[in-house]
């Protein structure tokens, strides 16, 4: 049976890759690199130097792939993301059928890890249930942007015995500030979501191209430097050419009680 | 200026550790070695396997350091958590100044990553404030066991576009399932909180002793497993005389609407 990888790469830096990422690299055949186009030839530059790096298997093939575009996400998210992963599920399925030997192994390579909002595991599982191809399924976790946000800023992510929410810039933006954790991560956040919240007295930790060398971190009360980090941010976008960022939101001070 | 490293060394698989980690501990002249008593030897032996297989600085040497034992939390958790604190940073404070040199490194070896419900970042930062010592801080990432219980049970941990709850055992029994994340993730649970829930209907991924040969993963409905993971981590903590183990708990089915 065919044998499939799915390696968590880490958040950006090529040292955040972990023995078993490495190994995995090199225990496959064919290592699939997706192309997400425009703008984040950064990204794809970075896949190659940690690849170049790190396999030393002299077997080992690189297959880039595309990666369809997503629908614009109205009205119904969920549905637009339905249709997205099924048209990525079809090119999976070909990959792995033209690419992998029906006894070798192949591996995604995923950056952060493959368990935090990304789609390749809920993918593959869409390839498995087509019921057209048959593999078997390894996952290798990896250092997420979140890790190497709380790492930069030298912090915990939770108050002492307290929860931490992770979301989006979308439910953000919906949802508000939950009361029910001390602290809320946010990723996949292209809008300063933290800007639309009423409450300025709430500290943010927040890092753009964590792990690079590019990295940017800033903190503060979210109505000293909210709009600083907005402009910041813009104008690093503007000048790579692409973000990705992430924060950290919390209300100043210890909890009270417990 | 004495130089500390506060380096993630993963949840139990010394191939978590990544390439940042084996440099940190092979940049330190001393690694702190905290014993955590009666019972944990499996895991005191596995950091010192990670120590064997992995520093290669013929100058680094290893010092083992008891930690106190907790009091009980009762009234205030957080008060005695404080008070426990507190013993912990005068240890930290004399092992920093009578172990490093001046211009020495030192680095503190932590399970999964020092962010997460890990209280050496907080202490070191007490022995900053107690003004006696002075000294750089480094913090290395390292896989958590909530990403290796993604990876074995092969899944994504959020929901599509929903959020993640990471909790503690004692919240969810004091605060039940919250409504505003599609995924909640317990950890530091030694009551087997999952079975207080009035909702039965709720599906349970659980893992123990995650990326270790000892490693034990079920799945199903709190209705049909929770019964049996009680009695399954039992069994294995009277055998083994500890247990580690964190589950993710989530209503069935893909969220309706987005």
């Amino acid at each position: 049976m065919r044998k499939l990888l799915v390696i968590g790469i880490g958040a950006g830096n090529p040292d955040h890759m972990t023995v078993q990422a490495i190994s995995g690299l090199n225990r496959a055949d064919v290592l699939f690199i997706p192309d997400k186009g425009a703008g984040k030839t950064d990204l794809a530059e970075l896949r190659r130097e940690i690849c170049d790096r790190f396999v030393t298997n002299p077997k080992s093939r690189r297959v880039e792939f595309d990666v369809p575009v997503r629908a614009e996400p109205a009205p119904s998210y969920r549905s637009t993301v339905d249709d997205w992963h099924e048209a990525i599920a079809a090119i999976y399925e070909g990959l792995i059928r033209d690419e992998i030997a029906e006894d070798g192994c192949g591996a995604f390579l995923i950056w952060g890890d493959p368990s935090l909002y990304d789609s390749a595991l809920r993918i593959l599982e869409r390839v498995r249930l087509r019921g057209n191809i048959a593999f078997e399924l390894e996952v290798i976790p990896g250092i997420t942007a979140i890790q190497a946000l709380a790492a930069s800023h030298k912090m915990a992510l939770n108050r002492i015995g307290d929860s931490i929410l992770i979301t989006t810039g979308r439910r953000l933006t919906e949802e508000g500030l939950a009361g029910n954790a001390g602290s809320t991560v946010v990723m996949l956040d292209g809008k300063c979501a933290f800007n639309k919240l009423d409450d300025r007295d709430v500290v943010i930790h927040w890092g753009a191209y964590l792990g690079t060398p590019d990295e940017i971190i800033l903190s503060g009360l979210l109505g000293d430097v909210g709009a600083e980090i907005e402009k910041v941010r813009e104008e690093a976008r503007r000048d790579k050419g692409w973000i990705m960022d992430t924060y950290l939101l919390r209300k100043p001070g210890e909890p009270q009680g417990d």
